[in-house]
């Protein structure tokens, strides 16, 4: 091995450099420009500033930090790799981007522990920072106390140009600037290169002016590349402003110390290739080999470990003083870390029998969310502006705001994309806090990625979504879902319920608040519902069942959801009226229903019984999978109308009449 | 009738506000809170400024007006009526909000002659005016002559709260500002009240100076509910600045008018009640009954019929010295506005036959795109900053930037969402340009109510979406496709294409240019193909057919999209060489195939063959409807994974192996 005759920082930077180049080069893979470039700033951020326990990815308090330009995945590796992360291995280095690694080409928090979110898709992860940022200073204001703090870690992110053209990154840093998350610190890595070339092609505003006009504290380091106490100045110049979020620009260049490529779009997202890497080895004077990293660079990183283990036993120290001063708040404090629900707390679940007159589900939604919320402290969410017709609001809490962050009732304003990756990170704080955030059902359609990613990432967010038919009636075709429900069914890992009365609204809460890796997304209806002879919670968490049946064997099965379901009993009402034996099951939730043992599927829906209607005021596609070619769909695969809901509905068929007549045709 | 006793412009604008108020009250739904506080601007916007007629609202030099914020849809009908457009008449007012009226819910270009683009999703409406803004300058910059201005109208924007809040008007103001779209006029409705309530609980943020960040001449009226001599300045100071847009910052009450409601919530999206609007009548002195326009206001505001046909006629009048100048830029843009492609345009779409090496479809694309660009001066379009990924530059042009808008290669940015409203409103722009926008296929999910709107808004918009599927590999499960094509084929009145060559390919992008009210969206691979035996543009275009077919009646047939029809076709020579009769059918385009008629689907798909395997390397939903019961999908229902997109199709069961298995099971 060659003697090191660089600085300790600049050993360690280069180091970064040189794992991301060889992790790259290795795959024929990945971006090694943003790792070349963001190496200083990044570990300037790591040894000198962070707190965490790189032996206890899971404690508590630990510094969060968010790569945004989640693209640049090697750099995020490669310190977890220095810093002693049991999860990344030089050999998990070495496997970057392959089957079954634990260093995808993204980086994923449900692979990697010390992952703390899953980017990639830009903009998610400065969004997915202010929910962090929310997390801690919710439960600062809920359980520090003057003389025990227990929660006061910070929010790192680092971000792109990509990040900032992205109208989400706009959204998250307009609400965090209204919020004064004083905790959140984003380093903007801007090195004016995008996919397309330089960003004097299309993004040319002042993003620092923008940053303060959102209320941030803004500040620049003009040498990102190698002044490295300038970079060190400026965190500490952020986190003496505690009451606001700080955006850092730090000018580098990407893929920096390649001299042919180093500023251009050709060093983003392809390997540098043999010659080059040589090029840059030399520009960079350093003289070891592909994987190689000197010993003096890793002791130093390492550290990290002893600094973890301390600040963690710190930590540990006050929380058992908190203990012995605080007993109540700390009991309850273990248990929200501990992830144990309340005993018995479904018990507060809203159910009802059909004598009870029915409502909107999304009034059922409204009286579950208050019966749950004094019952789970850890509920905390809100709407993107539509509170009152979402119905979202909990009484037993005022609004976060800032001044008042021990609040559970957020007000996103209308920025729906945030609020999805606000509630992601909030449901990844790994405080098992458990986020809402709601919406009419169309607008998912502006938040999509992150309801995906909610998914992916295996969250407990619950999506509140009302409006969710042509029948929410005059607001018309731009404003009514047709294909949300099914699209949403397609999404894996995510359970879409479209309830048919209060018991199964509740049933769908049960299973939101009970599902810890799955996110469940609520259809709800505008309009009154009644409460339905046969449902239950019970019966609604398995996704699917009969609600009332004939008989023997049933002629006919009609199968409906939400608001199509009482059409179901009613047809079936005519059917047997004129001696036919028919089924109706309600299937508020095809992704449980799917998951149910074959016998119970095949008890429900009888492979020998293949007249089936299925009934749901939206596109037909996700329903022929359970009708086949001898059945039939009443759906709707035109765009809606502008008139009142029941005008629609009749019009578009969903009436007694057309159901019967649909059904007397399956049969023959 | 009573006399008037205000000034001609207030009684103007009093009677905007109270048709305003009696069509949502009339219908007991709607919005009367916008077009109550913004009537000022709006009035002296369509009085003083906006040159239009009413006569003949596709004059194609008319001045474009969006409402952004469409819930105020009632603002937009008030000006109609009273400007004296045919489409919206005193009984259409009448008829607000009802079934099959000429006056939905929000502002549907597709209803009502006159509205220029579907709004109401917020946001949507100032992207759009940043693409009507785009084709105004490109014409502008190909057409006029120093001595013959063609094109030289303005694009109103009126814009609330909600709209600057989403993250796709900041993305679109970015991008505009960026460009210099000098022509490009936002009025802010700054009303500080949104559905929550006052703006002070999510939206603090100094709107003004982001919009400088971004380059745009910012302009404040203070006073926007009486001082319609400001609005005029400020519009005057507007135009008067030609190389930035301007957003004018309206300061407004919302509900101008109303006692106990005006500045609150209540008013935004309800009906203001009897009592309450008789206390606006006597807060305005209006004496004037429901619907009832004092007939001074209206030969007023009907001006503008004689003001339209003197601009028209100017116009034409141009028109008429530009041909005799100019015969063959005259000729071109007669071709243009007429809507006729070139004769034998499609000629120029590239083919081939299996002995050519095949490609990935997206070069496919690339090749078409360039082959088609020089003989439809009409496409305009570009990528979201991965042009060299997408494979989207037409090479025959430059970059659209400020000061050569004459160019045709857009770049947008990482701006997916904005892009799709941009888009969306070339198309309709009146003038036949065909916008195209790129993006990955997954990244979709970021401007889905974009590509709803472009799909309900009747546009012909090409949607190109590359890195289709789990084969694109390495950068994993953020960035594979898994639920998207079948939840794109889920919106209504969308062309969801997935070509499985370059046969199929031109087939596509023949469907896209030619569908005038249809928008398409092609998904293409990363990875290269074969150019199969048996397809052709003409069997694309019909969405589905039959590739290979053995002799006699089918025992199973093979269903493949894209990438996975070579898999079919390798299926169906093994189970051939087992002596079955096998059908291969490549359906690159289900929505196409399902316009065909029942004869020409039963030859594809003949109900008497029931042994059905369906092949796609996405989500399984869609195909149910085509194999029933009886047959099986070979799909993807789970998230992808990163490592090599070789490795990861076999992974997953995309193998000749694995179909064949399959296909044997349904046989039984």
């Amino acid at each position: 091995m060659t003697v090191a005759t660089q600085s300790i920082d600049q050993l360690c930077i280069n180091a970064i450099r040189f794992l991301a180049i060889d992790g790259v080069e290795k795959a024929k893979s990945g971006h090694p420009g943003l790792p070349m470039g963001a190496a200083p700033m990044a570990y300037t951020l790591w040894d000198k500033f962070m707190r965490f326990n790189p032996k206890n990815p899971n404690w508590v308090n630990r510094d969060r930090f968010v790569l945004s330009a989640g693209h640049g995945s090697m750099l995020q590796y490669a310190l977890m790799y220095l810093a002693g992360f049991d999860s990344v291995s030089l050999d998990d280095l070495k496997e970057f981007r392959q089957w079954k690694s634990k260093t995808p080409g993204h980086p994923e928090n449900f692979v990697t522990p010390g992952v703390e979110v899953t980017t990639g898709p830009l903009g998610q992860g400065i969004a997915n920072g202010v929910g962090l940022a929310l997390a801690e200073a919710h439960l600062a204001a809920r359980f520090n106390k003057p003389d025990a703090t227990l929660f006061d870690h910070y929010t790192y992110v680092i971000m792109g140009d990509g990040c900032n053209m992205e109208g989400i990154s706009g959204e998250a840093a307009s609400i965090a600037g209204h919020w004064g998350l004083g905790k959140l610190i984003a380093l903007y890595d801007d090195n004016h290169i995008s996919i397309d070339g330089s960003t004097d092609v299309a993004f040319t505003e002042d993003v620092s002016a923008r940053f303060e006009a959102y209320g941030w504290h803004v500040l620049h380091v003009e040498d990102g590349n190698t002044d490295t106490d300038a970079i060190a100045k400026a965190i500490e110049e952020a986190k003496a402003v505690t009451d606001k979020p700080t955006m850092i620009k730090v000018t580098t260049i990407i893929g920096y110390g390649s001299p042919n490529k180093g500023n251009t779009a050709g060093v983003h997202g392809a390997a540098l290739g043999e010659s080059e890497i040589e090029l840059t080895r030399k520009e960079l004077d350093w003289n070891y080999g592909p994987f190689e990293v000197p010993e003096d660079a890793l002791s130093h990183f390492r550290k990290a470990v002893d600094r973890g283990a301390s600040a963690e036993a710190e930590w540990n120290q006050t929380m058992a003083t908190y203990k012995t001063k605080y007993a109540d708040k700390a009991a309850e404090l273990e248990r929200l870390l501990s992830g144990e629900l309340p005993a018995n707390w479904a018990d507060c679940l809203p159910t009802a029998t059909p004598d009870v007159a029915g409502l909107a589900t999304r009034k059922h939604s409204q009286a579950t969310l208050n019966a749950i919320a004094p019952v789970l402290d850890e509920l905390v969410g809100g709407s993107a502006d539509l509170t009152h017709s979402n119905l979202t609001e909990i009484k037993v809490s005022g609004d976060f705001q800032k001044g008042a962050y021990e609040n559970r009732n957020v007000h996103f304003g209308v920025r729906e994309h945030a609020m999805g990756a606000i509630c992601n990170a909030i449901a990844l704080h790994g405080t098992n806090l458990i986020p809402y955030g709601a919406t009419f059902l169309i607008f998912s359609d502006y938040m999509r990625n992150s309801i995906r990613l909610s998914a992916l990432s295996e969250t407990r967010v619950i999506w509140v979504m009302t409006h969710d038919s042509i029948a929410l009636g005059e607001d018309g075709p731009t404003h009514q879902p047709i294909e949300q429900v099914a699209s949403l069914r397609a999404i894996p890992n995510l359970y879409v319920y479209r309830p048919a009365d209060v018991n199964e609204t509740s049933g769908a809460y049960k299973v939101a608040v009970e599902s810890k890796k799955t996110p469940t997304l609520l259809a709800l209806t505008r309009q009154n519902l009644p409460n339905l002879e046969g449902s239950s919670i019970e019966k609604a968490e398995k996704g699917g069942y009969i609600l009332s049946d004939s008989e023997g064997t049933p002629d006919i099965i009609l199968i409906g959801t939400g608001s199509e379901v009482q059409l179901c009993v009613e047809t079936a009402t005519a059917l047997r009226s004129e001696g036919k034996n028919v089924r109706v099951v309600s299937m508020p939730c095809v992704d449980r229903f799917e998951e149910q043992d074959a016998a119970y599927q095949e008890s429900v829906l009888p492979a020998s019984v293949s007249k089936r209607v299925a009934v749901e005021a939206g596109c037909t596609m996700s329903w022929y999978k359970y009708v086949g070619f001898e059945g039939a769909v009443v759906g709707v695969d035109t765009f809606g109308a502008s008139a009142p809901g029941g005008i629609i509905m009749k019009e578009y068929g969903f009436t007694v009449e057309n159901v019967l007549a649909t059904a007397k045709k399956v049969l023959g």
